[in-house]
């Protein structure tokens, strides 16, 4: 059994807790938060979990194993450290970090001292994204065209990160576990609509060596919500729609031939090319239950999460670029040395 | 009675001669193709329409008032041009050509005779484009934040125009339409899936003076067809999805509120705002139907027809400047002097 | 080359002539219809098709082979009669006629005069409908437990028939296309919301040998368009969603498993099956051009058509223990030994 | 605070458990349950939570002051008599008895010893249904013309009740909550799929005095999840579609007007009427939220609940009528008399 504190009981910690729980091999001690309405909320739903104002006091609680950290992005660098120097795992909301030092120091940390630390890039749990993984790793689809994604609703404005950092994190996390390749540069366009605050609707290209080609658009602003990715290839094409309650994934046998015309060598005739249509039956477990499992398993076993450090920082070194890039418009940043450097 | 002779009976050509054949105000005297066999469904259809490979012999036809072109559009301008000398109105399919400066020609050749030079925007005339126009116009959204929209399917590949030339142009079109605003920049990445052909997938974000942004997502290679556009304001937001039977247009009354917030005066609050929504009956005649009727009219009364040829042009250049920044990976170009320039 | 008289041009009739004239096998003659706006819409559709407002003229132009009737149901018989006497082949709008004794008396006269007597059940030509019977007739389903539609609208109320007689006829043809067992009772509900007009809203259940059961729902009072129908089997299920664009026919390999339980044999476990769903591609010709193709083919080579006399006869004796049912709140109503009488 | 007992942690238990947790004004005592698997699941989310296989323990415990029942139905009887003997108000799961005896004499106990009996009329308290009933009673729609529903899903066989007396109950309690007729009589027809076992499709109409007209269309064994309900009026007409995450409702300005005709007072002319639609925003609390501390509250304030026995009682006595139409193949069944005995 794994003791857990949680420090953060705002949006997300409800489920962290909730799954921690639930788990069966994990259990939660305290929970951590500067609201006392939040921690009334917590103590009437488990009256038996330890509340507390004081994560610092619950990090170095000797009983406690692992800290699972729910609190906004800025502060997950100085808390994460704290936990990892005093010797606990650490299960960290996406993104990892603010910056890419920071989860760079924070992988290291981890490493000096033989501690898991995970990021909580939770649909990569899902089953939708594992079956995704599996048709592309078995080669069903073919070569890769296109990744497309639309991720948008009416949504809470964050005071310290944009909209890419809330929500093309989980576009990035996904292509992570899903593509074969690394992008090389990124265009970002965005704009705010309130003054002086962050960008609250964001367009991502991202190039990569082969003509893949992905694009990520996300918007707190939005009158409906929105979360479809389609993914383009040669052989098959697959539409996510995450919304969806069944049938979520589609693969469509569709697409085009490209053949040499009779008359002339250098011309090619593009012809189209329509078949059936199938949903595969999905994995229904909640995902952030497969996600804390794994993390408790990481922890007994000593094994690499899927979503360890480095995938954390991966995709902060993309949305840094992408900031760059959407301050002047969309010109290309390339990310290729960035890349390299881990 | 209009005398019209149409060029071009291949993809939109039925749907160009159905129209004038119904409109009432015009008659279609004959009509040209260079293939047997799509002169032999014309004549199946229409026995009584005089059918002929001569494009040339049939603008000449001194019967014929005006001329229907439905061709490749790197055939518009002699085309065009030809009739105009020859003194017929002109009806030309989207966009008006294939290049900035050939439609300012056409232009100039039109006004020198005093005839009707349209282009065949048809998007304008749908009764959801003319409400969104009309909700714009009386101030019903407010001031707007931002237009998106997404034109994908799995669609014909052309040889001589990509993908932008083809879907954006629509949208395009919609936005010169409904917007009050031109746009001075765009930033637009893409790729072909096919060695030597055009793009087949293109993204483009536009920038205007105001913190008004527009975002175009076009793709021919997808494996279902999606016609969905937001737009985002500060009192309203219109979902408008092309593909549905009915309700295509859903007026959202949501959005933010900004406060200072008590405390701190540089501090802003921004708080959610959900209510109603409702969605207008629209008009449902064909709006090829309206178009070619509206074309009709400003034939017989000498007036500027809402689609001029200025308002292709002005498509036509972003779309110019769209593309020589997908050719740099989004790198921003500057749209301002171009449209002065009209 | 056949050459067709088509007598009514409301609703339907513009359909049918359209087919008629691109079916390349038929030639369209002449159009009767009582009123002039009518005629003057086709004149100038089609110049050439000569119009005329007497019917039995039409019947009797000795150029014309065949006579399709699209007018109100209650002179089918009339008109059907007189051009079965005349020596034409008919093609009949559905239902085939207002009663069974007069559809029972076009199919004698038919029968007698070796013509061809057919009626335009349309869905059956549809490439949904084929798929599903192929299905069917390749046992993939499996056994068939039930078969429930529902195929509302805000549609026009029709003066001399009720809502069974209009839309559940649909719905009756598809079964006997797909369904290889006939209904042995029915069980009608329904009411009107004008009154001393017919129901504008019913609900019909057809009971049947095996314990297979139909249920049918149709409305012209609904403020949405709905066009779907659910098949239950025990090995796969599908869903056929007539308003979609694409993926119209979804199967579901999803169902019950009965086992006995080990610890008692009389009583027996009922447990889920879920696995993929799949969409098979279909045919997308006009189902209405597959119709008067193979109408034509019938003619030319004296073959039964598919949806003949006797198919439009048993569609009616259903409607009319339907309406019988209706009368008495439902109470069952037998029709072995109608469906016998064939 | 008011001490709960709960009875039953199968499938709903949880949900109950969970908002009597969360309510506020409530606390869970005991939980009693037969299953030792569903009690340690209940142990781990719960710690503080007492557990046991004794209901009847649970019951007498004199700190108890209410009881919620949620176990099979042919036991609530049983428990709830045995509770408002021992002086508990009860909460109990739908439909409130296996039959209307029961219900009676159920109602009978909680009256004569001034205790509150309620059912778990879930659906009566989502913000959906209190929106359609303040539209109803408010005269926004008109004069109602049919309330139709379709509730299918892959669906739990349940051994002890039939798909009419799981799923029907639901539509039931929202007409019910909803119109202001009682029905005077049903025709219901269903099938078994599974031999022995109560039947899995059922279709239900009912009849009232005026000339309105409900339809309940229920499943166990559909592929797909459906929860849509068509209400058509005079004035105005509802879409609710309870499975949309957002504009469940949806209100239709559509309809016929029924007007003379000029040249025969006799007829009268049906033409249509459309206009534009709209989505009221609705409460989204849980409903079952809403409903415990409704509850709460009638215990504390001793006043009679929305959804009191006796509206439990009407719904088992239509559920009865219809089962034993349903024997006869849809042969109508009064329900004036037994709804006048309340």
């Amino acid at each position: 059994m794994i003791n857990v504190g949680v420090i953060g009981y705002g949006y997300w910690g409800p489920n962290i807790v909730r799954n921690f729980v639930e788990a069966g091999e994990t259990c939660v001690l305290g929970v951590s938060d500067l609201s006392p309405s939040r921690l009334a909320l917590l103590r009437m739903r488990y009256p038996h979990i330890q509340v507390t104002a004081d994560a610092i006091g619950l990090i170095r609680d000797p009983r406690v194993d692992a800290i699972a950290i729910c609190t906004p992005v800025n502060s997950h660098f100085e808390l994460a450290m704290t936990a990892l120097k005093a010797g606990k795992h650490v299960f960290v909301e996406k993104p990892i970090a603010d910056n890419s030092d920071h989860a760079q120091r924070m992988i290291e940390e981890a490493c000096r001292r033989k501690l898991i630390l995970m990021v909580d890039h939770t649909f990569v749990y899902t089953g939708a994204v594992r079956k995704i993984r599996e048709l592309v790793q078995s080669d069903t689809l073919g070569e890769i065209y296109y990744y497309d994604s639309v991720r948008v609703n009416l949504g809470l404005f964050q005071h310290d990160v944009d909209v890419m950092w809330d929500l093309a994190v989980h576009d990035l996390s996904i292509m992570q576990a899903v593509l074969e390749e690394t992008p090389l540069a990124v265009s970002a366009t965005g704009m705010t609509h309130v003054a002086g605050r962050p960008a609250n609707v964001a367009f991502l290209t991202l190039f990569f060596a082969s003509n893949l080609i992905a694009h990520l658009h996300v918007n707190w602003l939005s009158p409906v919500k929105l979360r479809r990715t389609l993914i383009g290839a040669n052989r098959q094409m697959i539409v996510y729609d995450d919304l969806e309650s069944s049938d979520k994934i589609k693969i469509y046998d569709k697409g085009i031939t490209v053949t040499n015309t009779p008359h002339n060598l250098h011309e090619v005739l593009v012809s189209y090319r329509t078949g059936d249509m199938w949903s595969p039956k999905l994995e229904t477990m909640e995902a952030l239950l497969t996600e804390v499992r794994h993390f408790a398993d990481c922890v007994q076993q000593n094994c690499t999460p899927l979503t360890d450090g480095v995938a954390g920082l991966k995709v902060v070194q993309i949305l840094e670029a992408a900031s760059r890039s959407a301050l002047d418009r969309g010109r290309p940043i390339e990310l290729a040395q960035a890349a390299m450097a881990v």
